[in-house]
């Protein structure tokens, strides 16, 4: 099979991350499994560093997420070890031996308990994961981090993406600017609920661990875990946000409260600026696709209509083919089994309605919507017409790249 | 895009369908959306006939759906009617007129009312179905028919398939002799429920609805609603089953019964057969998938799970890439969201048991699952660990076949 080398058409531009006082981050040749290329990455924190997680609900988990929802019990973080090639998933004994080796080790390096190491691997699952290539490495690693690694620890990271992926903003807390940054990966596995294989954001905000997993945990919401490129779940899914504390504004309160307005408002563009990163680089994907549903009995029937829509092979190669086929958005309303009368559905591509009332509008006319399907960018709205319940999801096309990629992926 | 012509790889030969004692069959011309291929179908049934029907779970049907829902009320059918090429759904007061039309005229041609006139069109979705096609060629296609269309008929109701579908069965009711024949289409949009698109079947044998009813819907289940291609369900599926004693033999309780039990074993072949051809035309199908789940904590577990593996666009590439990536069906378990433990989870392809307890099996040799993986017919084996439920079910692998014909369906 033909192996897809090019960058995706969606890629957007990888813009400079600046430094997040507190955060030394950089990226080593560990080979794990690639090579002639960097494979691991590791970002050290200051003392009192704050953390907040969410994780797969995959119910087959790799070794790292189970060691990673222990540690977060703890709300304190120092280190994280990220390494591509091997997920570490489905390894057994080996599989848990390996990350407590490698989180000792990185707290030996980082000078703190074993349970402030934070660690996530992304790659081949039920292959065993040397443990010696990342302790070897992780000395030299540790001690050349900078403040300024962060394009390379986005590139060390990738697997299957076409580019690396990146968010960056500002904010104010009391008057004080603070600066988020984020990295992230994935192109396929991608759905709900996570829907990025690995993100990791860092502040240099002081924030209570509590009220920075309120923020987290809304905020993937209608970014990550409104995404999906094929239906699959991946058993590594992680997404981790950590506060250094090294900026210097008024105290947040333990429950947060309004002094993160704009921190929140800041934190959840970086999460959907990283979340439709990763559908632009979907396995294949040509086009990027906004399903947006409104009118249904509640927001959850509207994000499983959405969702519905999203993961239907049919619609997705039929948008493949630059062919506005609202019929098969019809089956994909009515497959979801939530409650839909296709005698009130109304469906639009493009800002154009095409069908509404059981049938295709009066006077159609294909001209505008061809177009729109011709672009980069697809937008399907639905109106199911019984209710106020409204979700918008993203994903992208089926297409020949998607095969190539996945029927070859081992080889 | 390409367009796919040939012969699906796992097409099976078209078995001779003898006459069905009453049963009248045969095709016609009706342009309706092809040229020069017959795309419309009808058989006829003596006064007495019953009927049993199951149909899509999909919430946007077919008028053709609703007007079969409500004649199987009745019990009765004298005539079928089903055109290829237009799936009249999503057509609003139209699509109704059409059915009440079509039907109208049926039954003016077999000498009954209207209700005892069952109808099925399969095809594209949200144009309006033209009655007047239907009508104008009903008159001498009914006076055409005869006791050996069915061949004619399998082909007649085909759209994207590429092979026509067939199967016929003998049983026993008390000594007497009776015939079972099924005819089927269908090859993408599969998935449960209903199955496939349309399939019908009619036998000589004399059996109160009720008991009819109840052995189609029964089953339907380990058949037609355990195959699935792309995960996508029709709006129109339709499964109808008719039974018009003309056979000899000793009365049937309305509530079936032991002396049934043969009919229940030719019709549950019959419906297998038909449902695993489906799969076998299955859009770009190169193998055939067989998934069997074992040791979930209950049937509808082992199911969900089974088909979570089957959906996955993930494992079927990696099917079609003839990888037995078995990291992919650990992942397929974990988002079903059904009770599984990892460290209890054990995989077989082929035979050969590759992971078990949570990691790869020790000395695990991959020759005979590679070798198994060549083949035209792929045996995945999940034992959950868990207890007693299991589940078996069909798919295909995802080819660019599948890409090639969906992207480009409608033009």
């Amino acid at each position: 099979m033909a192996t897809i080398t090019g960058v995706s058409p969606l890629a957007v531009p990888l813009p400079r991350l600046g430094p997040i006082a507190g955060v030394r981050i950089g990226a080593a040749e560990a080979g794990i499994r690639y090579k002639g290329r960097r494979d691991l990455m590791m970002m050290t924190f200051p003392r009192g560093t704050t953390v907040a997680g969410v994780f797969t609900r995959n119910k087959c988990p790799g070794a790292p997420i189970d060691w990673c929802r222990d540690a977060l019990a703890g709300g304190r973080a120092r280190a994280l070890v990220v390494n591509a090639g091997n997920a570490n998933v489905f390894t057994g004994r080996a599989g848990v031996a390996t990350v407590k080796t490698t989180a000792k080790a990185a707290a030996a390096l980082a000078g703190c308990p074993a349970r402030q190491v934070f660690l996530a691997s992304t790659g081949v699952i039920g292959e065993v994961l040397p443990s010696e290539r990342i302790t070897d490495a992780l000395p030299a690693l540790a001690e050349a981090l900078t403040e300024d690694g962060w394009e390379d620890a986005a590139r060390a990271i990738m697997t299957t993406d076409t580019f690396p992926k990146a968010s960056t903003r500002s904010a104010k807390i009391g008057g004080a600017t603070v600066t988020i940054n984020g990295i992230a990966k994935g192109s396929g596995m991608i759905a709900p609920d996570m829907a990025t294989m690995l993100c990791f954001i860092a502040t240099d905000a002081a924030i209570p661990a509590a009220a920075l997993q309120a923020m987290l945990s809304k905020g993937v919401g209608p970014t990550f875990n409104s995404v999906t490129v094929d239906s699959d779940t991946s058993t590594s899914d992680t997404v981790l946000l950590f506060a250094t504390g090294a900026a210097d504004h008024p105290p947040v309160p333990e429950t947060g409260g309004t002094v993160l307005r704009d921190f929140r408002r800041a934190l959840d563009e970086v999460l959907q600026d990283l979340a439709l990163q990763v559908v632009r680089d979907g396995e294949g994907a040509q086009k990027l696709v906004r399903i947006a549903v409104k009118g249904a009995v509640s927001h959850k029937s509207a994000r499983a209509i959405a969702f519905a829509i999203a993961h239907s092979p049919l619609v997705k190669t039929a948008i493949a083919g630059e062919d506005a086929n609202w019929g098969r958005i019809v089956m994909a309303v009515g497959k979801a089994g939530e409650p839909a009368d296709r005698d009130r559905l109304a469906i639009a591509v493009g800002g154009t309605w095409m069908a509404r009332n059981g049938t295709v509008v009066p006077g159609y006319d294909e001209g505008p919507v061809v177009t729109h399907m011709k672009g980069r960018e697809v937008d399907i709205a639905v109106d199911i017409g019984l209710g106020d319940g409204a979700a918008t999801v993203w994903t992208c096309d089926l297409t020949h790249g998607y095969i190539d990629i996945n029927g070859s992926y081992r080889s």
